[in-house]
């Protein structure tokens, strides 16, 4: 599906508040690719429709779970966390994305996981650090991304996990998995 | 075995500092105890042989774990981990303890778990706040746990969990889960 029909499809899915973020992922995600040999439109498709059912509602979402037989344990944890996993789901059968590695960059990119790919962390990275987000930390977490994506992606796990904690919100399996992953990366490297 | 046997079999098992922050947990432990309807010999049972094999040797300590089955998972995270699980099982064929409340509070006073018991938490909290420890912070959750032992049990769990990553220390699933189990109870409670 061309660029301008998912923007479309995206517009009329989320108030405009969300389209100016997920714009902002989109240039983002454009930007952090650089570090890698990826697909312009993989990673057009994956920002732009990364929140494309977040403004659905929670039983819709509850459904959509049971029916395609996404891991139940996420209904165990915050419906935020529903949105990414039903996400991909729509983005392949409604917008005919197949590339699993799009898809997986739509299904882990609130939690991150095990293994992330180059995509997946790139539209990770770019959801938490696009220019229109503010929270204190961001422009040291965009500095250290800019300077050494790999590093820069584990400050972000790390903060991401340490605001959760800090705010006593139960934190889901795939998310502590990123984490091991990364740190455990980090260990082998030194 | 009576209190004096064991006692005498954690001298020989540890340096004498690490004998000391034995009894330390034993005497919190017995003190915080009274929290509960616990029996005082499964307190000091479990304080006393918590830590009686954390000074062997790495290698005996990885053949403990496969041949008793233990989680093999453990392997791939510090080798911290390992001494409790396989303490427990010391604690059963060489201490004669049959008590799974007593051998649990053993097996999760390094990690926690999910659905913990009063014994559980009784050791995990002595463990990390007997008289002898120092660090940062350690007053306060000294104080929330002597105020409302639930609510500093959830501190200790948030400490623990935070130190860790601010380490960059990669983080077993169980530690996780005892998180997880503890913010969800208190949502329950709000």
């Amino acid at each position: 599906m061309v660029r301008e029909k998912i923007l479309e499809a995206v517009t009329q899915a989320m108030p405009s508040n969300r389209v100016v973020h997920t714009l902002g992922v989109e240039e983002t995600a454009i930007s952090l690719s650089k570090n890698f040999a990826l697909n312009l439109e993989d990673v057009q498709a994956a920002a732009l429709l990364h929140d494309i059912v977040k403004f659905e509602d929670k039983n819709w979402l509850k459904q959509q779970i049971l029916d395609n037989y996404l891991p139940t344990d996420l209904l165990e944890f915050h419906v935020e966390l529903w949105h990414s996993h039903v996400g991909a789901v729509v983005a392949k059968e409604q917008f005919g994305i197949t590339d699993e590695t799009v898809l997986n960059a739509i299904r882990f990119h609130t939690t991150g996981r095990d293994g992330m790919s180059a995509l997946e962390k790139v539209i990770y990275v770019a959801d938490l650090l696009e220019p229109n987000r503010q929270f204190p930390g961001v422009d040291f977490l965009r500095e250290q991304v800019n300077k050494d994506f790999h590093k820069g992606f584990e400050e972000c796990v790390v903060h991401s996990l340490s605001y959760l904690i800090k705010k006593r919100v139960p934190i889901y399996p795939d998310s502590l998995a990123c984490y091991n992953d990364v740190v455990k990366g980090r260990k082998r490297e030194e």
